[in-house]
């Protein structure tokens, strides 16, 4: 099933996606946001993979024309957002550009950081920058939706709890990680908000993809048009979707509607290319001493997207433009009325 | 006004509460949950509030008696939870027993974390711990609740945008905390659900004792039912909530609801007490080279209050006792049927 929320008020309005991406078909009658889908999948999944069946025979008669562009991110808000750090050649790399070595444990203890969830960027939104010297970057990863999760989940039983999945662009302010990290509490300031693929899918919908809490196909990210990376989601992964929501629900029970990213995708094979503006600067400084690359400017434009083996587009394009931050829109904020 | 949250569904059920705290009333008419009143709190306060005053003389027939126990904490889950360290006294003694300074920079930039949001514990819940050798703690604090924040307001600029004041119970593990900072990425294992207290009033219900940004009362905490601080929370606070709001909008807006917390209380007065074991610890071990004081055990009861000047209780008190896990509970998480 593809589900996507139409960007309208703070929690979208649901709606249930062709396999396709070429029709929608509002759900207000069964569940008016996804946030409230997942509070009650059990009771409501059955409605909504039937509207999902029907429209995928042309059989709902108030279907219209899906324009990911009408869309926020499938939780425009939510309640917990949790971003692992799953590639450790990624890792790897930007300790190996500064001279620290990996501590071995950062093979078996995954790296999760809590990440601010009060409010994403539509997926085709601009990156509002308030200074471009905060070295802006973007981070193309895998993330998934979670059910209610129990405190102590092992790995093994993690799979029933994974309701949907979904591509993410990690929006990063390098400049300010440095010093931010320091003070040993982790990201605030340089983590601003990131943005979620349009369409939001079950995972039986990735078919022989999905596997051991992993989604094995490349992950095509561009900038200006040009190819940025291509790395497969499934390759050098070292903890799967399951460890990461083990991880999570260690000591505490999560939320449904709980989101857990993978962290950059990231290959060990150089041709793949690379899912952030950071670690092509790394491979430039451990190369030749010196990166190249800038980090975004004003007018850069991300894309990330994912298609399958038939080159099926699976949950449709973030694209996003990196701008000034518009005061004039954000001076309205006081009088939004719908809830 | 005074607003509570009967723990009812997962957002719980908004009630108004009279000023001495006996009385309260349904306003599902006016906004069902606190989440949807600050979602549209320039349409709704002035309802709300006519509600608030017919109550406290008497004047709303259904009113019914309040009782703190029936509550959630005020927002049963949140889009944001901002964790603060504004009282540098308690950073300054927990580096000094670990032999380490405290950087000159912590004077001015504050120290903030991203805490988990997804759901928190009744005022009056039981805290449930996996493994009671993770060193539980309690951390007694003050918190705001904001509206909409545009990016980049400044500290000057911040008292119109902060609408509810609670008080938090900040659950940490200690023994979980120097490996997961060591990490780099900021606390997630080491922080498990928090408390807030069962009243969220705003700033004007605290008259002379809410001003600069800072709440001007002791906190009184307890444990097992003996004294164990009581610190005054508007003395030593090194950031406002002013300059916190300033810190976490720098680089990104704030949703409505977005919580801040001050951290932990602590005064340089050595008669104040303290707000959380952890700092008692480190007098005990600069006093006498070791702590005597344990960690939470189970059994343990910790309770949390402020009283105005004529001992009037302000929000109602968090009383939580510390308990294994109950996976009984939990098993039943998927049935969950209100939104």
């Amino acid at each position: 099933m593809k589900l996507a929320s139409l960007n309208h008020g703070r929690d979208g309005q649901l709606v249930v996606v062709s396999q396709d991406l070429t029709l929608a078909t509002y759900v207000h009658d069964i569940a008016p946001t996804l946030q409230f889908a997942l509070d009650n999948w059990s009771i409501l999944e059955q409605d909504l993979r039937h509207q999902y069946n029907l429209l995928n025979v042309g059989k709902v008669p108030n279907a219209f024309k899906f324009n990911p562009h009408d869309c926020h991110s499938p939780l425009p808000r939510a309640y917990q957002w949790a971003d692992g750090s799953a590639y450790l050649n990624h890792v790897e790399l930007v300790r190996q550009a500064r001279g620290a070595e990996m501590p071995p444990e950062f093979w078996h203890d995954p790296l999760v950081y809590q990440g601010m969830s009060d409010g994403f960027l539509p997926p085709c939104a601009d990156i509002e920058v308030g200074d471009i010297e905060w070295g802006a970057d973007f981070e193309a990863e895998v993330a998934i939706v979670t059910d209610d999760v129990p405190q102590g989940l092992s790995a093994d039983d993690a799979e029933p709890y994974i309701r949907l999945v979904m591509l993410v662009n990690d929006v990063s302010l390098r400049q300010l990680i440095p010093s931010e990290l320091a003070k040993g509490f982790g990201f605030f300031q340089s983590k601003p908000a990131s943005a979620f693929s349009p369409i939001a899918l079950t995972p039986d919908e990735l078919g022989e993809h999905w596997y051991n809490g992993k989604l094995h196909l490349p992950l095509q990210v561009s900038l200006n048009g040009q190819a940025f990376g291509a790395p497969n989601a499934g390759v050098d992964m070292q903890f799967s979707f399951h460890d990461l929501l083990a991880h999570c629900a260690k000591t505490r029970s999560l939320s449904a509607g709980t989101i857990i990213g993978s962290g950059t995708v990231s290959n060990r094979d150089p041709d793949a290319g690379c899912c952030c503006l950071a670690e092509k600067r790394v491979k430039e400084i451990l190369a030749a001493g010196a990166a190249t690359t800038p980090f975004l400017q004003y007018g850069d434009q991300v894309n990330i997207a994912m298609h399958d083996n038939h080159g099926k587009n699976l949950f449709g394009d973030i694209c996003q433009a990196v701008v000034p931050v518009n005061t004039l829109k954000h001076s309205g904020n006081n009088d939004v009325t719908s809830g």
